[in-house]
């Protein structure tokens, strides 16, 4: 399951670690920012037996580390959180490529030391605080390729949409879409009625309706994937489908109502080209919004980017 | 597990099932509706060996059975749906007693002819009909215990707010608010941070806050379940009952929208007295609605109203 591409003996100024729940990728990283290699794994820090972090990190890329062992390593991602290798206290909004470099945390690793970036966190409304650790690093990134502001979504178990100006992250959200969908799929009354998986595209319209014109709110909406086949209106192949437009369209609906829809909806950028990015565009489409295809792999550019405001990068 | 009550030898006119999806209850019933005996057990429809539903009925009320055997027997409950004994269709809103006994499905079972009462179902918004089986019946119950009109709301994996008017059931609506804190406790990332399912009232109260005046719609204040923990700023002993004000506080938040808020809050009648119900009642007094206390034991006089009205009782 692990992949290298592109190996070059070319002198690296940077080793970049997105490291993520589920999944490891690296990056060595010349000093204008060209990726040299890469090297990706299902190493996440969930599949890391016994929270030997060293041990997995010298399986991945010992060689990279032995052959440029003075070249500074960076990692970002949920392995800077409570469950990772070393937690780090979140930076707080506003907040772009200078305070997360600010925020820095080192650690003294057997190969050499390693820093990480930190988490963010926004103050949310009524007290109650939000969280992102690896998506401020990806919009960084983002913030290369793009403009120095925009409002970014980024699907997930836990989608999050970010508001940037001025280069940094002013605010942002988390919806818990993806895991509202799995538990309900996999252990609710919704799960037993679908027949597969397969995207059927007429459904999840059905569902995108639904979201934004059905009546009452979603725990009651959610009931429509069992009556409708129930009556017949709707095969048990489109359930699932059906399902994931009432919760994407839900979360649209209420993440449009909570940072204004965009007056430009080009300045909204749909991070990543994966089936599940796929389908917001196909739901914000619905409402008459065209959004902006954004880079599946910008994790290396914001490490890059936080890594030479560090001053790591000579 | 099993219970019976008021052992009695005077004749029955009815015996009365209300058969569920996971409890068996039957009454034998008085000509003058008073209830002679009741008995209970968790015999429901999920628990049926290899569906033989006619054994179970023998192990739970044989000897009633024998005894009394030219007694009508009369059952309602998910014991008409497809999963149960009899699927008998819905009956249409607006429906009362009358045509819930129109409605009546036959069935010659060993131990003589057993009828069954039809679930309703009510023609919802946008073309997505909605459906109760058992509530109708206890409805009913509760119509002859208190006016001919009302608003009830009956608590549940998926939980049921009702509008009768003239005695007839003219519309409903089901939220899954039960199901979807089941699933959230036992299978997603929020289940995990929770330390017990102690009650935790002001932890309680602060869902119900969040519910009321959070920012976004429900997929985003769930995170708060989260993040709240992770902050310090509620204790993971508090963080099930968080979850439940949180959701129980949307479902009143959503049907309030949908049905409009009761202009006499007296005619609001949560029904039941499990603690359960206890918690809508509060989640009703923190937005300043009193609501009235149901019936628990509606669906027997309901059994008798619908026998009676439809020619089984002498």
């Amino acid at each position: 399951m692990s992949e290298t591409d592109g190996v070059s003996t070319a002198a690296a100024a940077l080793i970049g670690l997105d490291w993520g729940t589920t999944s490891f990728r690296a990056y060595r990283i010349a000093a204008d920012g060209r990726v040299l290699e890469r090297h990706g794994a299902p190493a996440g820090i969930l599949q890391i037996e016994g929270g030997d972090f060293a041990g997995a990190l010298g399986r991945e890329i010992g060689p990279w580390l032995e052959r440029e062992p003075e070249v500074p390593v960076l990692a970002a991602g949920m392995i800077t959180s409570r469950q990772g290798w070393v937690e780090v206290p979140y930076a707080a909004c506003p907040a772009g490529e200078a305070e997360l470099a600010q925020g820095l945390a080192s650690h003294r690793a057997p190969s050499g030391t390693i820093r990480f970036v930190p988490g963010v966190a926004f103050e949310g409304e009524g007290g109650v605080p939000d969280v992102i650790r690896g998506e401020e690093t990806q919009i960084v990134g983002q913030l290369g390729h793009e403009a120095a502001g925009g409002r970014f979504v980024m699907p997930g178990t836990h989608s999050k949409w970010v508001v940037v100006e001025g280069g940094r992250i002013v605010a942002f959200a988390t919806f818990m879409t993806g895991e509202v969908y799995g538990v309900l799929k996999g252990h609710s009354i919704l799960g037993r009625l679908m027949a597969g998986e397969g995207e059927d595209a007429h459904a999840f319209a059905r569902g995108l309706a639904h979201a934004e014109g059905g009546a009452g709110g979603l725990l009651r909406r959610l009931f429509s994937a069992r009556t409708l086949p129930l009556f017949g209106r709707l095969p048990e192949t489109g359930v699932a489908s059906y399902l994931s437009g009432l919760l994407i369209g839900s979360e649209i609906g209420e993440a449009l109502a909570w940072m204004g829809a965009p007056a430009d909806p080009e300045a909204l950028t749909v991070v990543g080209t994966s089936e599940l990015a796929g389908r917001y565009r196909r739901a914000l489409a619905a409402r008459g919004i065209e959004a902006t295809v954004g880079t599946d792999d910008a994790a290396a550019q914001g490490l890059f980017r936080i890594a030479r405001a560090a001053g790591l990068i000579g």
